[in-house]
């Protein structure tokens, strides 16, 4: 065996570095399991440490939770403090605690002050504290200020290193400083923030323009006119469109005094766009982001959104029982009547999906509100009216029964209308009182679409057929 | 009147100044389209001429199509050709109708080599040749050129504009060169891409890295390790998902012979992870992007969709009709069988979503589709036992007849576990078979809860009640 193990571990580095940036092998993260059960093969595991940053966030998210924690605390295996940053929210809390409050200490003391804080801000509040004893004076200080910050805003998001110059200076003088100042510097910056002597921000210039220009030239002249300066209680939603609107690479985040305090940069919105888009997503769909969750708090939490479904459901049977006469004396109806429901369900969901994400990128708002609603409501109409000729033929010849064609062309028509109306009138209607729309717009939807689907295909019956 | 022209003006800036970056407000927009419909108070149109160019484009979205024309047919209107590239697509490529091919290819030549792509990508064929003839020599071939790259693939996202210095150069030859050659530089870089007299790519350093080093510092010692090179036939998709997980600024983009044809910058990768999390949330729901899509394109992409939808809502009506003698006789299984249907359709449809993102952002994947597989199919089996005792407890009352409350039971544990199984397997298996599985996800999944739903409960029924 031991003349394996050196042609195994070479095969794997030159591997993990042929697939490249976008994935670790399966069969490289199955290596690695199989290193962790077998005592004898341990050194295998080392392999681990050959591993970048994203890889290694990578294994410790695809392996099982007994894998984890025993990779996490095997002593040999060394994890970068960065690769814990890397991990999904649910996965970061659940990882960290299984280790002391000092090794998550020592692994916070290596990050900068924005990844530190998204480390630690999702811990339980006993475990946190004990940490924050733990950090030195000055992380200490920035992790309690953090804090002090609403969740998911500007300054939860920001970093506090950043690189600030008075407006005097000159290219020249600014250059030598950079120089002389390069090991006290953030590891990355895009921009040079330039500031007053009280800490106000003036103005930014991109690192090209500093270094496309003479010397003796004036900071103050080569200051982007149109500054972009983040409120630090600004949600990172708002801080994601003005990102994207004004193509920003960094932006300088102030206090209520207007006073620099840091900085955030494109690859926080990177992750805040993500994230905004997937919340979206999952909230249509009635469920959190639970991915990394444990089997019971997974069932929990989606027992109460499908429990809101259970009960419109009941009421869309309260609606099918004023009719039980009817469906007694024509079991067609019964048959025919889930068709009707589901398509307004759809056509709705339709109209609903797309003005959720439009009033999400501030694309929807009340200048074109009318427009839209009027422009769902008729492409529901018009819908409605094809699938009635379709659906009434179908009845027709299947029951040999015109009438309830008739009647299920009828209620087609009521409920495309009506649904094209409701799936863009609601999420305006939430969004206007200052709900959010991706959340409830559904379950009010098809509550909707269901109690006129059945009450206008039964009624319309009940009318006509018997 | 002409006392209050000056005031409204300089309301209307300022106001636009302080709003800030994030909307242009609705009373603003307001003010402008009136002023287009007023032949006497044309003059207030020129307000159009003083906003930023994303307020522009904001402005061009949100009023209706015939002031959108009425607005840049204007001869008093200067629109920056800027704000075209920040349209939706299919406004895009509407608005550019409208105008002549010279005036289009006026637009495209004040634009950086990727925004005119961009622009130009979607018109119809003949069109866009219209325009090309028009175009400069030198925009001709990039046009020409990123035109032969697959859509939506790296090619078609760089730009050609690029800093390129050899590696055998100085930090201070470096500097020197960027300042004699300023003005011919790309207006915005955030990194130098280091390469060898054939143009292959060696690497890349971030700005910052220049400026902090000393003149006499070798360029080739500054040079990142980790080397990202985008093939240019790789889809954005891939793209966005290397700069999220690597932290990228900005990667070169080389062709089949590993040489540099441009490069793609962070904000191009903004829109396209917003566009890719829209196109999932939109592909769910069974509609496409057309938000600003007329009336009755809209109704025909959507009917498709709804079509499809018709189809499985017929088979599954032919389900119940197989028990139309046993709905007879009991006619409260009518009455709580959609029930049964839409709580399956639910419960699916989140394990489907959290599914389906997951394998976009590939967290999910052969090593761990197993083990996710296994807790969605438990998820889905403990809440259907959850609901089975909820819903028979209620059934069992509301019709007095506990063997009925029995059967609901027993079809809520069936098709909730088929509904969690379902739910992850169809996307994993449509991905594995090079599907996209955002696109017929749901409509298979509510296919198989209904049939699944309307057979166990009336099934049961026929069993156990009659």
């Amino acid at each position: 065996m031991s003349e394996s193990v050196p042609s195994i571990s070479e095969e794997f580095i030159e591997e993990a570095a042929a697939t490249g940036p976008v994935c670790l092998s399966d069969e490289s993260i199955k290596e690695i399991i199989d290193a962790l059960h077998d005592e004898e093969e341990n050194s295998h595991l080392l392999l681990v440490n050959s591993l970048n940053i994203p890889d290694t966030a990578e294994l410790l998210s695809k392996i099982p939770a007994e894998d984890r924690k025993a990779l996490i605390k095997n002593r040999r295996v060394k994890i970068d403090p960065q690769a814990y940053s890397y991990l999904d929210d649910d996965l970061k809390k659940s990882t960290l605690c299984l280790l002391s409050p000092s090794r998550v200490a020592g692994i916070i003391s290596e990050l900068d002050s924005d990844d530190a804080l998204d480390l630690i801000e999702n811990l339980d509040e006993e475990f946190q504290q004990e940490i924050i004893r733990k950090l030195s004076a000055k992380m200490r200080v920035a992790i309690e200020e953090g804090l002090t910050f609403p969740e998911e805003s500007a300054g939860r998001l920001m970093q506090r290193e950043y690189v600030a110059v008075p407006q005097f200076w000159t290219v020249g003088k600014t250059i030598d400083y950079l120089r002389a100042a390069a090991n006290d510097l953030p590891s990355e910056f895009y921009d040079l923030i330039i500031i007053d002597p009280t800490y106000h921000v003036i103005g930014e210039i991109p690192l090209n323009r500093i270094l496309r220009s003479k010397r003796q030239q004036k900071i103050e002249e080569l200051t982007l006119d149109d500054l972009h300066t983040i409120p630090a209680e600004m949600d990172q939603e708002e801080v994601a469109l003005i990102f994207r609107r004004e193509g920003l690479n960094s932006a300088p985040v102030v206090d209520a005094e207007n006073r620099l305090i840091g900085v955030i940069t494109v690859d926080d919105i990177l992750d805040v766009i993500d994230e905004e888009a997937q919340e979206d997503i999952l909230k249509l769909a009635g469920v959190e982001s639970d991915f990394y969750r444990a089997i019971l708090s997974t069932t929990g939490s989606r027992f109460r959104w499908l429990f809101v479904n259970l009960i419109t459901a009941i009421v869309a049977s309260i609606v099918i029982s004023f009719f039980d006469a009817t469906i007694e004396q024509v079991v067609a109806l019964a048959i025919l009547m889930p068709i009707v429901a589901s398509m307004g369900g759809n056509a709705g969901t339709q109209a609903l999906t797309v003005a959720v994400r439009a009033l999400a990128t501030k694309e929807l708002s009340s200048t074109n509100a009318v427009r839209i609603i009027g422009k769902e409501t008729i492409v529901g109409f018009l819908n409605g009216v094809g699938f009635a000729v379709i659906m009434g033929v179908i009845a027709a010849l299947w029951f040999q029964n015109e009438t309830l064609g008739a009647v299920i062309a009828g209620a087609m028509v009521i409920n495309l209308f009506v649904a094209g109306l409701a799936g863009v009138a609601i999420p305006v209607f939430l969004d206007k009182i200052g709900s959010d729309p991706a959340l409830s717009s559904t379950v009010l939807l098809t509550t909707i679409t269901d109690i006129v689907g059945f009450f206008a295909f039964l009624g319309l019956a009940s009318i006509f057929l018997i």
